[in-house]
Order: C-alpha cells, then structure tokens, then sequence
C-alpha cells in the first residue's frame, strides 16, 4: 500500500521527482477535482500546507482519519491551530528553508537604516545632522540576535564574517552557538540589549516569545540603535513599538513581518507605524513569497518527507507545547 | 632647524600628539593670524591639505618656495592644480584612509538597491512585480569590482566573506589582489561586464578612468544588475548614465560621488538623475564627510608624514604622469 501524501499545493517538478523512487501516491489538491479531493483527504496519512490562507486545516483535520503527519511549507508553524489537531499527530515545520535569504534580507534592512538609505537626503550637512539618516558605522560593532536558530546562525555569520561584528545571541537555554560570542537564556535579554548597537529578532512566534520585546525592552536600546525583525511581528508589542519609536527618533526600526489580527497579518498595520521616518517596512517577502526561494523550501518539505516514509526520524519535529 | 609643516586645517589631539617626538614646528592655518599664515607658508616644508574648497593651492604654491612634499587628507588627488606644481615636490594622498568605511557604504547601497528598500512598497504582490523593488539575491551572486586598490579589496572581502560572491576585479594590469577570484585589466572591462550581477566602481579618477564606464559599458549590463559608485563621478559618463537609466529599469544604481562642473562637485547633478525611480544617491558621505572618519584619516596622513621626516619612503607617492 503506498503512503497517501496530499499537497494543498502543485509542488515544483524537483520536488515530485524526489517522491518517485518510493511507494507514494501524491495527491496535489489544485488539480483535483471536488471528489477526487475530499476522497484523497480521507486516505491522506501525509499533509503537505502552509496551512495558511490556502487551506483551512481546522475545518478539514475531520475528514482525514488517516493523518499522521503534517509538514509545513513555512519555517514558522505560530498560525496552526494546534487545540483541534489530534495528539497522535506529528507536526514538522519547513525550519532552515529560508534562513539564507531572510538573513541576506535582514542585513538589507540593517545596513540601509543603518546608512539612513531609507530616506533620499542629498544635502551633506543635511544627512549627517539629521537623526533619520546620520550613518552608523557597522564594522565592529556589536550585534544582538534574538534566535540563535538557522535565520539567527546565518545573520550572524554575515556580521561575523563581513562586519567583524560582535555576536550576542539569546536563546531559551543560552547555550552557546556557532558564530556567537556569547549567549544569554530569554530572561537575560533585558541585561544585554543595552550594549547592542544592532538588534536582530529571529524569532519563532510561541508563547514564549509572544510580546517578548515591548516598552521595557524598547527603552533599553542603547542611543542610535538599529533593529531589524525577520521573525515575526507579534513578537514585538505593536503599541510599544509605535509610542518609542515616535519618541525616540535615535531607534531605527526595520520589519519584514507584521502584526496578526483575527488570523491575519495586516499590513499596513493598526498603528500608523509605516508614517515614521525611523521605521521601514517590507510587505513580508524575505521569505516565501518569493518564487524561486518558495520552490526550494517545498523541495526542502518534501525531503523531509520522505525521511518518514523511510522511516527515519524527520526534521524539524514541533513541540506543540511550545505553542498550547 | 625644524621641519616645517603647515597643515590647511586643525589636526585632532591624537594627530598632534603623534609629531611630539619629532624635531617638527607644526603650523596649522585656521589658529594663524594673517601675517603669521603669510610666514607659515613661505618656511613650510610639508603641506598638509584637503586643497580642495578650503584652501587654494593654485594660487598659493609660489608663496610656499621650501614646499618639498604636499600631503593630502582625501584619498583621491583628482582635484589637485597639477601643471602649477613644481615638479620637485612630491605629492602623497592618503589612499586606504577611508577604505573600511568608504566600502561599508558601498555594500549598504549594494544592499538597499537589491531589495528595493530605497522605496517602501507595502504591497507584496506590487513590491514583488516591481522592475524598481523586485528583490535580487546576493548571495553567490558574481561581483565585479572596478578598481582593485584598498576601497575595492575591501568590498570584494566583504563581498567574499559575507555574501560567497564570486569576485571579478579589474585594474590596469590585471595583475591578481586577494579577495578576488579573477582580475582582468581595464581594455577586458566590457568582456566581462555582461557576466556582473553586481557591479562596484571604486576607481580614483585620473586620465586612464575618467569616463571609463559610457553608454557603451552600461548597455553591456546584465538585465538586473546593481550598479554603485564609490570612486568618483565622472568615472562615469553623466548624460550616458542618465539615458540608459530612463530606458533601462532594470538596473539600479547607488552613488555617493558626483559629477564635477568648473571644479565643484554638484549635487545634485544637471541631469535630472535623482528623479529616477531607479537611482539612489547619498551626498558624498561615506569618507571624510563623517568626523571619526575625517579624524582617523588624518592621523593616518600625520604617520605618512612623519615616515617623510625619518627619512623613510612614505606610502601613496602619486605619479603625476596618471593625471596630466
């Protein structure tokens, strides 16, 4: 009997080359038709989603009996709704998929806030005196990362490597990482955000690190600070953020990911964070929705996949208690 | 007998304190009175010029008969009165000066204009289809660098390091420089710019390279390459570059050096450059502009100067035969 694997998605033809040498039947849902779809959900043993928008896993989860695995296309698993997933379920994410254009994509951010490039200012005595765009030397400097995971390893190994920048790194544990001269657990992270002239948050959205870095956090970054957000916008507290950067001009303040409400990450967000001069924005594209960076994390997901079906012990493995 | 040194402007105290040692009577023009900067000039031995705006060499080279060396605090020496410069003075710049920030800001431009981040675009399908903001990938991109002296290693290392760039130099004699993984010379240039995904200038301007880079070299660009300057401007052909940008989109360019008209750099420049959407500026700033670096430089010119004053070879000699 071959392994049933439903694809919320068409996954690229590298991906379904992968799958042949072994006893699989792939459904891909877009090129069902209603039948054949919900009989295929009902033999599904494998999901494959981003089990975002496209598919709505809380309203399906009953009609898949066989389920044992859901692997996601994201690298963050925050938007799965865990309480009505059965326990006997294992989830991976797709962790790692993304780290090395996300980290490219947050020394983008940081060296462009950090050169004031955010802002076209043509005047010399203009852009030098002016708190918005004043350069910040980056070389050397120390830089704070939030996340010592892959994201958080590889902006790290750029500082370290093209910036001889001094790595601080915040992890649950604290134990050390490679690229890092120091690590401090979560509950130091007060202690050492006053030294960092560069902050970088890398962090998976879990109830640990949910409102992580609001008013208390914000008001202790050392004057001209920069910081960047790569992980996910509720990590930081929005209202904070908009009430210190507004005070403080001296913070410069880059994100590529947003605030969730009612599920949904809007953007522009609630607070008129986007009319700041000391704040800059992406539309969540370091990441997946980039075409050619989304096909090789589903390339990524499927061969964490077959690491199942030969049984082997996957990646990536959630902790849902990390989450619940 | 001292060795006479007028310097054009204030040294800083590390500066001063470096030529205590030595048997040296240390002028510096703004603390002189009139008749003093008068009698200053006529003993001087070594000047200790910017020459630019704020002192005139031309018109004040006969008044300065004991002048045997002009050191300069500007890495490049483009602006220097050469056919009034008796040719037995030596004349030193101070190349390296400024190559750690000077090649900082180059990658932060590099950076910006690959991402897009000089225009915010809060819509991800917009920002994603955008020929202005679509995002290029830097990593393992091809880099070629024009100008292999100190501010092109640098940018080639970081380039290395950072980034796993494939880095193409070229210089007169393409001979080889670390950092680089070919280097060609300069008749080679439009073979191997179609080859770039980035491209960085960061040639001092003389006879051999001014307006190296024309219509001709800009059309040879690979569609969606990164084009930045940080050498000087009229390496560069205005008008060429104005054409080709309207037409061409997608290519974007970063420039801190600008254009000279009647001896003046002019920013911004008389071609409407700066409104074009796919062109960043920042008002020469990423060198001497900035205090600490304007400091470090300085110093950096005081330890040439004393290497003169041991009677050693001091470093950055200028041959006068590149720019006349």
């Amino acid at each position: 009997m071959p392994t049933v694997i439903v694809s919320t998605i068409e996954l690229p033809e590298r991906a379904r080359e992968l799958l042949r040498g072994y006893d699989v039947a792939l459904y891909e849902l877009p090129r069902l038709g209603k039948e054949e779809w919900t009989s295929a959900l009902s033999r599904a043993e494998v999901l494959m989603c981003w089990c975002g928008r496209e598919f709505d896993l809380a309203s399906s989860i009953n009609s898949m009996p066989s389920l044992r695995v859901i692997q996601t296309f994201s690298a963050g698993v925050d938007h799965l709704p865990f309480p009505v997933i059965p326990s006997n379920i294992e989830i991976y994410s797709n962790a790692g998929a993304y780290s090395v254009p996300v980290a490219e994509h947050a020394w983008a951010m940081i060296l462009t806030l950090a050169k004031g490039l955010h802002r076209q200012v043509l005047n010399a005595r203009e852009y030098l005196g002016n708190e918005i765009t004043s350069p910040r030397r980056v070389i050397e400097s120390t830089l704070l990362v939030l996340g010592t995971g892959s994201i958080g390893l590889e902006i790290a190994r750029i500082g370290k490597e093209g910036f001889r920048t001094h790595n601080i790194g915040i992890n649950r544990s604290g134990r050390p990482v490679e690229y890092f001269d120091e690590v401090y657990p979560t509950n130091q992270l007060l202690d050492v955000l006053p030294r960092a002239d560069i902050v970088a948050i890398a962090l998976p959205l879990n109830k640990y690190t949910k409102g992580l870095v609001g008013e208390r956090e914000l008001r202790a970054l050392k004057h001209g600070a920069i910081v960047v957000n790569v992980g996910r916008g509720d990590v930081v507290k929005e209202e904070d953020l908009y009430e210190v950067l507004k005070e403080r001009l001296d913070i410069r303040f880059g994100t590529d990911v947003w605030w969730i409400y009612d599920g949904h990450e809007e953007i522009p967000p609630r607070t008129p964070l986007t009319a700041l001069p000391n704040f800059l924005g992406t539309p969540h594209i370091a990441g997946g929705a980039q075409r050619d960076i989304a096909e090789y994390a589903m390339v990524r997901a499927v061969e964490n996949v077959i690491m199942y079906i030969r049984g082997e012990t996957p990646m990536n493995r959630v902790d849902r208690n990390d989450y619940v």
